[in-house]
């Protein structure tokens, strides 16, 4: 399992990147970066039930709703990987600051402005 | 905005429910009513960036990764009405086990398998 | 600070009440009971910078915000007593509406309204 | 809504600021800001129940309580312009500090401590 | 690593309630149940780092602090297992009071005091 | 108290750091500091009930699942004077990121990486 998710970390977020991030990682952190290949990689996104773009639709959801945009940045690269277009990301966002308030929307709003093809910088708030 | 809004929440979670919800709210709730008619169901539910199913996926994830249950029932309701399949919701639960932990997912998981027909009754923990 | 503390809540929140709360955390809970006697209400709520019913407001937005419902439900009795309308509180929950999200106001809201008056029951959802 | 709305923020926040985060928002953002505009302070800020200065209150409340500094940060800028006073906003603090946990209060006092005018810099943690 | 799991979660929780809460599952949970036996119980909780009793005391603290009272039932029983004392658990819920806010304290004080063995029953708040 | 809780934080994380803190913290900061000081390390970090090291290791748990990774920050620092060892440290991440979601685990394990002596930098995501 653990090679087959290093695979589609690799395809997915790009090989320099995740490399990167996993030698950064260091001895620290390889438990928890097996947990990650094998476990999330190698066995959950390998299931059939959602293709590619619908699973990245709902990682946006999920990471924006449980408030960690640090993650939402790499499945929003990850999405525009599975091809998801600007229009569905930004009807997620609607979803999630109707159903979890404006403040999370604005954060990840900035973010998927970024990666989704314009909007310079930052949209901090209010 | 409210009249169009009302329509999709009774076509979606049935006439019945939704009137019998809007009497309890009272006058004390109707400003809420307001906003969940109007801006959540007549402005946001009505963008077309989402087809039906995808946005009852999103919204499963949504509302289980941000540990609001009653929400989360609600929604699985509107996700079998919106076809949405058992293979479809088994495979967001399983991103929300990763992402959001094991105890996200088990509570959802419960009321999943409540209402995509199986599984009697409870499943706690552990 | 633990007497004048024991004082300010059987005052908000009525003598028999609280009694029966201390009673039934025993033992076990006596730590914790001394930290909301001494410290939470006879410190912090003796602080003279918020008047009782602004800061029963404030409770009402802090405990809606984090997701603790039955909390809220204690504060709603306490916002009555310390003379806040429920136009203000209907006005705080919308906040929460738009700032948290509808799932956290729909829940609050169902028990303000069963406080605040009128409403008899369940609005769950939706 | 969106006109009166706008006006209000700008007034709140300060014209240049509003422009500035509008236009880093970009077309990608449009659809939040209509919502952050139109509904946000269009219509729930617009109500009634609550005098400038105890809604904002509530806010740093709600802000704080739901792990949001950037957000906090834009409504204690708020609070400075509708008169809030440096006492209250202590206060709210330490009731967020009892009632979500001391690491809730210390990121947001550092911020309040910066905007109600003294405290050099960083207050990160301990 | 599901057999493994399964043992483990048979002798710290009792294979009644195991069984019981498999079974209620049922077809729909069984790929969550697969993660919570082999992952969770087959592999992270076979790790040497940590004795049992300090895995549950932070077990404890970790199912406190993320809002997750039902789970927190589950790990207090299998803290009583593991041999935690008592004294241990308050200190835990004192923690969680001053670092996650008094009401994730009354709401998981109220069961540890249930299972560690006094308090007949309901310590709801305030 | 109040002396006492300065001298144990001033023990756990330096001297300077602190009094760094607590200057930066201000006027302003006065009454979250004597909480701080008093309540959180003069009274509850005093009790017998867990040794150094396991009370290091439950609050790191306690951080990182309610997503704080500042505070996480000071308490792994805190961890190491007290003695705890890199494979405990790890195993809480594990459990953290099994129960509360991959991504607060790899916000966290990047800050225990720096701290517990390896991994020089950055291991954002995926």
């Amino acid at each position: 399992m653990y090679a087959r998710g290093l695979r589609r970390r690799k395809a997915m977020f790009g090989e320099a990147d995740v490399e990167q991030r996993m030698a950064a990682a260091g001895e620290f952190g390889a438990p928890l970066q097996n947990i990650i290949n094998a476990y999330v990689y190698g066995d959950v996104w390998e299931r059939s039930g959602l293709s590619g773009d619908i699973r990245s639709l709902v990682m946006l959801g999920i990471t924006a709703a449980s408030g960690k945009p640090a993650e939402f940045r790499v499945h929003a690269k990850g999405a525009l990987a599975n091809g998801c277009t600007k229009e569905q990301v930004q009807d997620v966002l609607l979803l999630v600051a109707m159903y979890c308030g404006v403040p999370a929307a604005i954060e990840t709003n900035r973010i998927a402005a970024e990666i989704f093809g314009e909007a310079s910088a930052s949209d901090p708030a209010a």
